[in-house]
Parts: C-alpha cells; sequence; structure tokens
C-alpha cells in the first residue's frame, strides 16, 4: 500500500474510532429523531412553500434597499408571514439603516471611440453633480497596481480597475476581488483621482453592471465610483490597448440621505426541554435596488421559513427553540445583526448554535461546520443522516455569513449546508436577481439539507459547546 | 422490409440517379474548383478576420441605428476596412433612412403592487410626453385574444400583451410572436387603448428587454408601445392573476426626427470569364441602439467580408464576381436593400445568386437552398463538398434574409447556410447585443461553411437559372 493511501486509511480509522466512541448513549440522535430527520426531507423534497415566498416577496415587495419604501413593505411582509405560518413570538428588533439613494447613472466613453455603457453607482458613491466628470483616464489592474504607480500618475484622472473576478464553487474569487469595490475609490482618491469606474464583481458574460457596497475611508476625499458589466470592460480594455489616450465621462445623482429606522423580523418554533436553547436562523431581508433580490436574499428567507415551517409540522417537537431572523440591512454594514445583537445581550450565550443562508438558491452540496472539535462526531452523524443527498463533507473551517459574524466572534458554533455559488456572482446585485434564477427544485434541496441540519441540531442529546479557536479571515 | 423503409429506399435511388445524370461534364464542378474549396475551408477554419472585423465594428463603432451618428461613423468604417482587405469597386449606394430618437423610457406597476421594471420603447414608438400615461391595464395573451374582447373592454386602457415567443434552432418560434410587436399597437389603439405594453420578443430568462420595429397603420391612432423582459412579463402576470386592478405607469422621450441620407457600402472580387455574373453576399451595417449589434448583425459583416477576403487569397481567381453589400437600415424596414435595388435596376437580372448572413454567429448547421429546381443537383455536389462540416441537408424552401428579399421576389436563387439560431433570440435587440456573445470557433466554422457555398457558387459550370415559385412566407 502506497505511503498515500496508507495515510488515508489511517485517516478514516481514526475518524472511524472517533465516531463509534463519541456516538454513545449520551451523544447519539434517538431513533424518532432521526426517523423525524427522514420525515423532514422527504417533505421538503415535496414542499413548494420557499418558492411560494420567494415568489411573493419578490412580486410583492420587490427591491427593498435599506431605507427605502420596499424595506418597510418587506418588513410588514415579513411579520404577515410568519403569522400566516404559525411562528411564535413574532416580533421586530429595531435597527438604524443608512438611506443612500442611487439615482441616475451614466458612463461615456468620450475617447478614442465614443460609446456609452450602461453603469451603476456603487453603493454609498457620492453623486457628480449635473455636469458629471469629464476626465482623461488610467486601467490598473488593481489595489496594487495602483499602490505600484509612479507619484502623481492618477492625479485629476479617472481610475479603471480591470481584475476579473474568478468563478468557484465555495464563492472564493469574491474575497479576492472584491477588496477594489470596497477600497477602491478611497485609494484612488488618496492620489488624487477625481472618479473610479470598476470592472463589476462578477463572473457573467451577460451585460449587467453590479452594484455592491463601497467604504469611503475618514481620511480620503469622497470620490464618485461607478461599475460595468464584464462585457464592457472588455471593450474598455480595448480602449486602453489602443494606445490612445482613454477620456472618460461619469455622472451620478446618488446621495445620501438621513439614516431612518428599519427592523430585523423574528419569529420562532419553541423548543420544550431546552426550550432556553435557541438555534438561530439567519437570512437578510434587505435586497440591492436594481434587481428584485430573488438569490439575494429571498432565497435564503424561503429556505429558513421553509424550514421552521416544516420543523413545526413534525409530530416531535424541537427541544431547542428554532429562532428565525430575517435581518435588516445586511447589505450595507449588517446594521441589523449588530443590533440584534445588542438588543439580546442578556441571552447571547443562549445562542447555541446558528445558520445562515445568504448564497443564493441552491442546491447545497457539501456540508462544512465550525463547531467545537467535541461535537465533531455530531457533525459526522447529521452528515449520515444527510446521506440520501449525495452532499460532500467539508471543514470546520466554515466561514458564516457575514449577519453570523458578531454572534461567531462570540463563540457561537455553527453548521453550514454550502449552497452551490458556482452561478451566484453572475447574478448578485444586479439587475437579473430575479425569481427567473431560482429554480425550483434546487430551492426545495436546499430546504431539505438545511432542514435536516437544523431539526438535528435542535435535537442533539449533547451540549454544543462554544468555539474557542479564532474564526478564520472571510476568503 | 416495410412500407416506410421501401419508400425512404426509393427516395435514395431517385436521388442517387438524379444526381449522378446530373453531375455530368457540363455541371460538375472541376477538380481545381473543389480542391479550391478545400483549401478555402481549411483556411476559414484557421482564419481570425471575421472575429477582428467583429470585435472592430462593435468597439470602434458601437451602436449604429439608423440616422445616427454611429451609421455614419459604420458607413465609413466600412469603406475603410474593405479597402484595407484590398476588395475592388469599393463604394456606397445611398439610402434615405428614418431617424428616430429613442431617448429614455420608464415602466412602472402602480397597484396592486408598485414596482419599477426596467424597459425599452419598440423602434418607431411615439412618446408619451413628460407626465407619462397612468392608466389601468387588460392584460391579453395576443391578437386573437384582443380581437376577441368584448366591445370598449380596452377603452383608455393600457393593453399587456402576455404570449411568450417558442425557442426553435431556425428561428421560426419569432414569426409567430413578432406580430404582436409590428401591429399590436395600431391594432389595440383603434380599440381606444392608450398605451401597450408587450412581453418582449424573447427566448431569454435574463432581465434585458428587447426592442424592435413596430408598424403603425394609417387610420389608427399612435399610442406609445413599450417592451418588457420575460422576467418582468412573468411578475407582471402574477399582479394580473391576483385578481386586483392592476394600473400602470408609462414614460417614453422617443421621437420621430427629419429622415437623413446614409448608405449601404459595397466592394467586390471581381470575376473573370463570368464576370458579368453577380454573386451577392449581404448583411446589414446598422445595428439596434441598446446594444452594440454583435450578433446583429457585426457578424454577419465579419463572415461575408472573411469569406470574400479568403476566397480573393485563392490561387484560382473566381469566374462570377463576387460581391459584398453591407446594407444600411436594415431594421426600420430594409430601405437600404430597396435603394440598391433601385440604384441597380439595369444589372437586377446580373445578381445570379444571393446569400445573407444576418442571424448571428453561427454555427451553421444546415445548407437550404431556393433555386430554380434544375440547379439541385449542383446544391447536392455543393452538400457534399461540405461533408466535413457535417451539415444537415435543409429543403429547397430556403427563406432568405430581409435585405434580400426585394432581389429573391425578382427570382434571384439562394443559398442559405444555416446559422443556429437557437440561443439567438435571447440576445437579439437587446442592450446584451455584444462581443461577449459571439464565439469566435463557431464564426470561424461559418465563414468555412459560406465560404465553400459562395466559392462552388461562383464556380458552377451552368447556368443559375432564376426560380419562378411564389417566395413561401416568411416564418
Amino acid at each position: 500500500m502506497p505511503k498515500q493511501n496508507l495515510t488515508l486509511f489511517a485517516s478514516f480509522l481514526v475518524a472511524f474510532i472517533t465516531s463509534a466512541v463519541a456516538a454513545d448513549k449520551t451523544t447519539a440522535f434517538s431513533r424518532p429523531d432521526l426517523a423525524a430527520a427522514t420525515t423532514l426531507r422527504e417533505r421538503a423534497l415535496a414542499d413548494g412553500t420557499a418558492y411560494q415566498l420567494v415568489t411573493s416577496l419578490t412580486t410583492e415587495v420587490g427591491p427593498r434597499p435599506a431605507g427605502s419604501p420596499g424595506d418597510k413593505a418587506a418588513v410588514a411582509w415579513a411579520l404577515r408571514e410568519m403569522k400566516l405560518l404559525g411562528f411564535a413570538n413574532v416580533r421586530t428588533v429595531e435597527a438604524v439603516v443608512p438611506h443612500w439613494v442611487r439615482g441616475e447613472a451614466e458612463f461615456e466613453v468620450l475617447a478614442p471611440w465614443p460609446q456609452a455603457m450602461p453603469t451603476l453607482a456603487l453603493g454609498g458613491s457620492i453623486g457628480t453633480g449635473s455636469e458629471g466628470i469629464d476626465a482623461d483616464a488610467i486601467m490598473v489592474k488593481d489595489l496594487e497596481a495602483l499602490a505600484a504607480l509612479p507619484a502623481g500618475a492618477v492625479k485629476d484622472k479617472i481610475v479603471f480597475f480591470s481584475n476579473r473576478m474568478e468563478r468557484t464553487r465555495d464563492g472564493s474569487g469574491y474575497g479576492k476581488a472584491v477588496t477594489v469595490r470596497a477600497t477602491g475609490p478611497s485609494a484612488a482618491a488618496a492620489l488624487g483621482a477625481v472618479g473610479v469606474v470598476i470592472r463589476s464583481i462578477s463572473t457573467s458574460d451577460q451585460r449587467f453592471p453590479h452594484t455592491g457596497g463601497t467604504r469611503y475611508t475618514i481620511n480620503s476625499p469622497r470620490i464618485p465610483a461607478l461599475a460595468i458589466s464584464n462585457p464592457d470592460a472588455d471593450a474598455l480594455v480595448r480602449q486602453f490597448e489602443s494606445g490612445k489616450q482613454v477620456r472618460l465621462r461619469m455622472k451620478s445623482s446618488s446621495r445620501d440621505l438621513p439614516q431612518v429606522r428599519s427592523a430585523s423580523v423574528v419569529g420562532e418554533i419553541p423548543g420544550t426541554d431546552l426550550a432556553q436553547e435557541i438555534i438561530i436562523l439567519g437570512a437578510h431581508l434587505d435586497s440591492w435596488d436594481p434587481g428584485v433580490g430573488a438569490l439575494d436574499n429571498a432565497a435564503g428567507v424561503g429556505i429558513m421559513m421553509g424550514v421552521a415551517r416544516l420543523i413545526a409540522g413534525l409530530d416531535v417537537k424541537p427541544r431547542r427553540t428554532i429562532r428565525v431572523v430575517l435581518f435588516a440591512n445586511e447589505e450595507f454594514g449588517t446594521s441589523g445583526s449588530l443590533a440584534y445583537v445588542a438588543a439580546n445581550e442578556a441571552e447571547i450565550d443562549r445562542h447555541v448554535l446558528g445558520f445562515e443562508a445568504d448564497f443564493g438558491a441552491g442546491p447545497v452540496w457539501r456540508l462544512s461546520s465550525r463547531v467545537n472539535p467535541a461535537q465533531l462526531p455530531a457533525v459526522d452523524q447529521i452528515y449520515r443522516a444527510l446521506a440520501p443527498l449525495k452532499l460532500a463533507r467539508g471543514g470546520n473551517d466554515a466561514r458564516g455569513g457575514a449577519d453570523l459574524d458578531a454572534l461567531s466572534k462570540l463563540g457561537m458554533p455553527i453548521l453550514e449546508p454550502n449552497l452551490d455559488g458556482t452561478k451566484y456572482f453572475d447574478i448578485h446585485h444586479t439587475a437579473n436577481d430575479t425569481l427567473a434564477q431560482v429554480d425550483p427544485d434546487a430551492l426545495r434541496q436546499s430546504v431539505a439539507a438545511y432542514g435536516v441540519t437544523v431539526w438535528l441540531g435542535a435535537q442533539y442529546p449533547g451540549k454544543w459547546e462554544r468555539v474557542i479557536t479564532p474564526k478564520p479571515p472571510r476568503r
């Protein structure tokens, strides 16, 4: 047996023994709980609730950016739907949210070859004033290339960031590419630039610009920032590669209004003997404004509400309390989840296990976790219960979504059924984020995978211990 | 042998004998001509000229709707590129073209569930005035459903046409669906409607509205007409299906300016002993304005110019003259091709065979024709020369493109390498018609298929007789 195979065999052996030892009487799931997991899975695969909720939220509310009338309508929608589904303790948790207004944006190449291109302002960008900005332009790949330019190279210019995001299943290409959107405008402004245009953080060849938040630093001038689609970025690269001076025009009426109050919406399936322990299911209610937020994140809302409803419909009641939290304002700094943590400070330690769905409409392809190593055997048991869904087994290095960041940093363990993100960044933050992008079968499968995992998480005979290792950096 | 197989066998036998008899010394292609066809095919499959031309036209000119500055720039581009490629007799043929200006359009559902949706005015539509139009709306599937409504049903209302186009390889779904776009606004206006919104004539689930020309009739009031994408049309259908009164808002600043002069651009590869006979290769230079007209029709321009260049590069010179005509204004009533026919009245009968490429960037999947039955054996020979490209054999009922309509009605035979249109109507007439939609391999294969067919058409030892059967109706 080659050394590699021997090592593999040894790993299996260790895993088997660990699992066999751990799954003793005190921590093995009961037969009725495992039977209920099977029932839940089968019902989920035939259940249309999640898709109906996604349809309803996108059709009846539509775009719901923080602070907008759609945001308010979404809160009312969530309260109504949670009550209709029979959830307990339905309530809001107030949050202060920004109220940035997109307005209209225009982007035009003036030279060498005049051409207008569809554009979107980055979230939070200032406007240009009604005259717009005409300026010579310079192309750089990314922040490193910007930093490497000679002094004065971008002064009074518009900077175009040309780097293209890489497509991956786990979304890891996003983290690498997105820093340009988050910090590019301030980095360019610090060097004297008057405006920024980025190639959208996108994996698509469709002509949709992608928006998404930018973060101005306090010590740089604020300059306007726009995004263009991949096909247009390619065309702009060709203009630069002609060797002729590129001149651009930007115009945007974006503006920041005073912050307003919004709310996260909470509903529960009460637990029984361990009711004081909370399993939190997080998704976010807000969306960006160009689309109707079907993948981002009506899908997550539908999955979590669908899971809770299926658990409520079982003959066995959950031991721990299932709490669905539809967070306000994930997109613009997660003020909803931060407010939730602040408002629930007294009971933070009772959040014993967390789930988040904020990566599209599935299917789920892998089970990852970030739990105390003592509970890894429990994750193994859950993984075995998921066997009919044929998932891969991920590591114990789950990142969790942005809305669980604060709770996660406080040591709350996470189970993460990984939604397939291969095509997610084709759609995310574009006008194209509509119901047509949601595959009902993949959504049902996702409800099944989340459902089984949440249910067994709620029934775990052991204790969900806190995680003490530092949270891995967001990729 | 079952009867069906017997019939099939008999057909083969007849075809074989016909072919063997017809391909006698007087009409069989010469060995050198067939060898040159092979050379041409091999060179085409390795040649980047067509893709370079598509890149150049979409990048350096971009949108070029009739009458616009882009239209003028496209004419200058074509003159320059034809000369650079070494074509002979490069010249323009003047045409009067409309100068409709799109302006901005907005579409909004006001009730029951307010939501704005991306929209495009139909080409030629009047605007709404700056106040826009707010009106209750009525949904009908198509023109038949509109006609079946009780008297007064659409009076003072906005009519929404909800029918969805069917996806097909040969584009036959388009003809069935497009009448709503062409004649729906006038039909609704005749019944008292104040505006029309159509589900785009589209096979895509991406959120791109499709424009395209509408034709007002002289005896109905002109009312504004907009198109929305398939995902939005689905969402609007759900609003209607709620049973609540749907109220819509339309706003558009579209306007018609006085006609202007534009031009088709012509260039030739001169023939030798049959130089007076013209093989015409047509594509159109204009495009709709939301995209950069890559598939519609820079691809056709690239294919035809690429074919002519490859033929010019052969050791053997063509017997008949190859004439590339890049027509002005196909999109808005084919005034370019009509003007071409008028300007060339004296030599119309010398147009002995026609080709058109106006259905995207390939690949070619079938060879169809519309020739005098006496030349079907020649088509069979050409089809055999195309064997390495593995095409299907189409019938003798080719439609030809819109720009060859006038010549075709005068009896000019047509050979039609059929471009695969399965995905063409995902893109056509949208902002998404960019270079990213062009597959360079498929484009090269298309140049190869067209190239072999054009070349052998030019070398045919027989006479291309006129077609006397009526042209089949456009599907």
